[in-house]
């Protein structure tokens, strides 16, 4: 198994980038491409080339973050992100992994892996982990702002194939979000989504709400990329936070026995609610394995979206989606 | 100043909702008008009538929370949620508080107290509290789930309004809720939206993100209804979440200096994640002062939606609106 990671993208690139593949190398035993400007990497990464399965492929343009997506990807042939998406499309490698600019990301993963046969519109699965041992799966977490019923009924789709096969769910229910549980709630999208959903095979449990997010009511929230980027961010905005005023709490004395125990469950919440832990977003319907990881990942979260990465690829989450899409259709 | 409450709304009616209404007569010096069925009133409310400027409207009809709110409305012209409305209509009431059926509520204000000139559509407006002495609002938090791009610029003046005579931000800052920073970013409402907001004469400072709540980044967050619904609901569960967490923590330690200082800060935001602290969303944009509180709510969401319509009647906010409009016009 090779992962390649973009050590250009993301606001610590570099250096963090690096760190966290190095220690992913550690930890799950693959190999890693290192994709960035060539005598940076070697510089930082250099003494490691020995020891680890790292190679470095050398890259000499760079996508920033405020560039837009498609213009970018079609003028830097040889920048990080589309060098690193055509490593998984020439087989080179299993996956990529990326901090820089999602949208070029996207763009390049469509341009260069293209969609899975019968995919509409390809989604930004994101893992929601508030309770222990029941991690959620938002899709569309941002990827498409502007929907229609058929993509929501795809991302559905596609949510319950990662939901199953990553999360190891055996029969995910699914959940539309909504301003209401009613199914006459929701938007003009949503109100038709839902009566789709009613039609299709999979275990829907009809709409939603906000609060069911940290009930965890749904395995898989389906929802447009516009809401579903608000709501990843807004957990993760209030869980930035906590994690401060708990690390305050925390460490100006010492818990025991029930506190202890509440303080656990605080933590894993907290804990949940943080990027760095669920490392990145899985991008589903294109062909091959691409996590898109937050702008701001340091080590630890680029470590564990390399785990993420593996798991995603050893599952064969492509192969099994198209599997998927071609049963529909015969 | 007297205040009409829906005696009849919410999942804890009628004993929680006439506990918090005698709890704000006393506290806020109001004159309560308490709507709902008779008979069951007087046994509650009964021992208090003398003591408290509390009055009792009689209704023979029941809306409840999974009725069709126009169908509703229009068959029971005697239940309290249309009684309610009326009395404020009349003059016979400032504001009117329910807890009940929100879509029904709506649909009664827009009957019978009708729009403010200019307005297009009437938006919930809510306030979110999560730090100290730093209230923002949302705008719409449900009232419209399908906007066009002058709704939003609408909201955004409702909002600037609201948050400048009821949350005394002398001039509030106007963020536009998208997935992106960048003006670019958005679905087309949003950036459509965007260019109107650019031209206005509102202090707009760009697209916010979801973590931008958080972070109080804007003093007025504008969306759609149906986004607006979800992130208000998203941030009240994780909220509920804390709180049972954070009790659990509380109760089994005693908590002394730095960490005190922290706890607190803790309390905090848990306090302003919480429904039953802000009390209600302001319907913004009807001819009369319509506050909509959570269907769960009890006596200390009820006696502070009271205030809040207290707060927002006295500050006339309807004539500032309607004034506001007229100059635009002119």
């Amino acid at each position: 198994m090779r992962i390649a990671v973009d050590a250009d993208g993301g606001e610590f690139a570099p250096h963090e980038i690096i760190k966290g593949a190095i220690q992913a190398a550690q930890e799950y035993k693959v190999d890693i491409a290192l994709v960035g400007k060539k005598t940076l990497l070697h510089v930082v990464a250099g003494k490691h080339l020995k020891n680890l399965n790292l190679t470095i492929i050398g890259t000499s343009q760079t996508i920033g973050f405020h560039e837009h997506p498609m213009e970018a990807v079609q003028a830097k042939p040889r920048s990080s992100i589309v060098v690193g998406i055509n490593l998984v499309r020439d087989g080179k490698a299993d996956a990529f992994v990326s901090a820089g600019n999602t949208g070029a990301v996207l763009c390049a993963a469509l341009l260069s892996l293209g969609k899975i046969k019968g995919i509409e519109r390809p989604a930004l699965g994101s893992i929601i982990n508030l309770i222990p041992s029941a991690p959620a799966l938002l899709i569309d977490a941002g990827a498409n702002a502007d929907c229609r019923p058929s993509h929501l009924v795809q991302f559905a789709q596609l949510g319950n194939i990662y939901a199953k096969h990553v999360l190891s769910i055996e029969s995910p229910c699914i959940g539309l979000l909504s301003n209401g549980e009613e199914e006459t709630k929701g938007n003009r999208l949503v109100q038709k989504s839902h009566q789709l959903l009613k039609k299709s095979s999979l275990d829907f449990i009809g709409n939603i709400e906000g609060n069911d997010i940290a009930q965890r009511t749904a395995d898989v929230i389906v929802t447009d990329g516009f809401t579903g980027n608000i709501v990843i961010k807004t957990v993760e905005g209030l869980g930035d936070s906590f994690i401060k005023l708990r690390h305050a709490l925390s460490s100006a004395y010492h818990l025991q026995g029930r506190a202890l125990l509440a303080d656990v469950g605080l933590g894993f919440m907290v804990k949940g609610m943080d990027y760095r832990e669920y490392g990145g977003a899985c991008l589903l319907g294109v062909k091959g394995t691409v996590i898109v990881s937050h702008g701001r990942s340091q080590a630890k979260a680029i470590k564990n979206a390399i785990g993420l990465a593996k798991r995603t690829a050893e599952r064969g989450i492509c192969q099994l989606i198209s599997d998927a899409n071609h049963e529909q259709e015969v």
